[in-house]
């Protein structure tokens, strides 16, 4: 029945959560229709999944890149669309019911933004939405009655868990954390590892930015800040446990003592699926959990002096004000800088310090303070960067 | 603010959940009044939960200690009743919320039925009562608008996951059990084993009966039982899993293959609170459940061969009729025999398996049907028993 099919813009198609987006949307075309695709600059992978999917819109990040897709696409009922303004302004669509963030980084801001002002759900896998300006978009969207339905396997678990219980009996969360590639390794192994080291996680296949930031244990901290704000509880109450099975995938602990936490096997396109099928469940055919797979689950504390970065975002996150946000576009810069080789993993933590302690400290941040911080961030850890003595520059 | 005081009766308030029962209570005073008291034999333990929480009623069934208890409680406004009929009749006071069933065996079956014919919501802690007439419990329930709140912890686990949920997500229900003292034995071992052996269980300090039934895995086939009617599923939806630090009480598998869990230390108090605060949850001091305790889950299957007794209640729950009945029935006597020493830990299943086999089936019971079936098992297991060769009656 047509009427009841969601449209769904899906801000980032070309990326490993917008991939799996569209296969839950391929498996169940009965209840959803991708409206929006958008692509930072894969045209190829955005003009096939174009033409498999029709789409209303397609739009391609990269200006260079528009010719290309808007001729591959000419004999298709779809509009042709370039650039990051084309997206703020599409995802307002009045037929556009949920809009699925997956951009990488900064960049979904102003987008969601624009979504939530016009009054459209959020499936939020951009964490860094959250972590930059969690203030101004939780605020908008109590504002606008939306809700924002998060991706991240483990928001996803607290929100599961969370279904019918109310938020003001959380006691305390527990976000649980492979521990990555690196876990149990110190600082003299850390040193020499390399971009194709910390590529390989153990447990999810996911894009290069936040494979980097799960080895580095950055990936954690940004979610720590990002369940602050979902779930409207203080870093005090965020615990992270290492769990490198990843089969239970966060937890909340009431103020009964009573834990409730949702499990499975490590599988993006459930927590996709179900925050576009909340508050109901359809059936898949995704691999079920056994314990007779996993007769034995894991917990031990994350080693927060080795992998400073999660240190970090607790204290950017106590300290409030726009400390999230130079932290994320620190390691923004960061993060490309050692996957262009040109900085070491350790040298991470020493780029997002030194930018927490340089960045003018702004304790109650507008938008256009948030946008500022982030461009300066940006410019100020670039020059650090560069400024490095070259025998950092070995990888 | 007397207005919203519960009152609670508690059957079998001198018993492992009664007397955790009266902690929440005492503990919640605002919140909770204990309005009746019942209590098998334990006159001693009556009068002094009596004396100090001046309930509406207090009932002792053996009619032999009425005059004790009478005497005892003369001075106080105390109205003192004996007999089982006296809890019958008033379970169903016009001043009572919630009846906490937490009397042994067979014995809950009837007070439970006169509660819900008055609306009484049933914090149920007797699980026989939905071995034994489950279908009769559950459609009764349905018709008098009363809830049924679990208070095994197994069943409350699952009750919590449920919460906001679809009872027609479930996939599958998955109940944990601690293995009980003997987990890992051979029937050579289990056939020496005593009295005392079977009552050291590993985690939980419980009653004899539920003790016994928890070393032999009968406990966990009750369980079973018990899940098909709380939860409305069908006996290869419930699966059993050996889980030995008994910190998740259980899980349910929805069926986009998400998994949900409650979890937490093994303390009863913890279900039985949240069965009377439902959908609430007040705070604790109860002590909290750490990963820095329990670094290692573990979980395996449990030996259905060995522990036949789960064999058998899979096998009755199959069957349905007054299948159940008759092993809960049969059990009740296997296991008072085996605690006077009269007959070995393998014998009761022996026993079990033998009044399945000679009872009268009956495909669609009425709740007269279970009550001969109920007596007439009693009496063939216990025939059963005093003709068994002398040499069994090692223990």
């Amino acid at each position: 029945m047509s009427n009841q099919v969601k449209n769904i813009a899906i801000l980032g198609s070309t990326g490993s959560i917008g991939t799996q987006t569209l296969d839950v949307i391929r498996w169940n075309s009965n209840l959803f229709k991708a409206f929006l695709l958008t692509a930072h600059s894969n045209a190829d992978l955005l003009i096939s999944q174009a033409i498999e999917f029709v789409p209303e819109y397609a739009i391609i990040c990269n200006q260079s890149k528009y010719q290309e897709v808007k001729e591959a696409l000419a004999h298709l009922p779809i509009q042709v669309l370039a650039g990051h303004q084309a997206i703020i302004d599409t995802v307002t669509h009045p037929e556009i019911a949920i809009v699925l963030t997956a951009m990488v980084g900064f960049a979904g801001l102003e987008p969601t933004i624009a979504a939530i002002k016009a009054g459209k759900d959020i499936a939020l896998a951009n964490k860094e939405t959250l972590v930059v300006a969690g203030d101004i978009i939780t605020a908008l969207a109590k504002q606008n009655g939306v809700q924002i339905l998060p991706v991240d396997s483990e928001h996803s678990a607290i929100f599961q868990s969370l279904v019918g219980e109310e938020y003001k009996s959380i006691e305390k969360l527990i976000i649980t954390a492979s521990g990555g590639p690196f876990r149990g390794r110190g600082l003299d192994f850390l040193a020499n590892v390399t971009r194709e080291d910390a590529l390989k996680h153990p447990n999810w296949v996911m894009g290069a930015k936040i494979t980097i930031d799960s080895a580095s244990l950055m990936n954690k901290g940004l979610e720590v800040i990002e369940a602050k704000w979902l779930f409207d509880v203080e870093a005090d109450q965020i615990e992270v446990v290492v769990h490198p099975q990843s089969i239970i995938h966060s937890l909340v602990q009431f103020r009964d003592g009573s834990i409730k936490a949702q499990l499975g096997l490590p599988d993006m396109k459930l927590p996709i699926q179900y925050a576009l099928t909340y508050p109901n469940r359809i059936e898949t055919n995704f691999k079920r959990f056994s314990f007779t797979d996993y007769p034995n689950l894991t917990f031990e504390k994350p080693d927060m002096e080795t992998f400073r970065n999660l240190s970090l975002a607790y204290a950017a996150l106590k300290q409030g004000g726009n400390m999230p946000c130079i932290i994320n576009a620190a390691n923004e810069i960061a993060v490309a800088g050692f996957l262009d080789r040109r900085i070491g993993f350790l040298t991470m933590s020493g780029i997002i310090e030194e930018c927490m302690q340089k960045i003018n400290f702004i304790a109650n941040p507008t938008l256009t303070d948030y946008l500022n911080t982030d461009k300066e961030t940006r410019i100020f850890a670039q020059n650090y960067i560069q400024q490095l003595p070259s025998k950092t520059l070995q990888f």
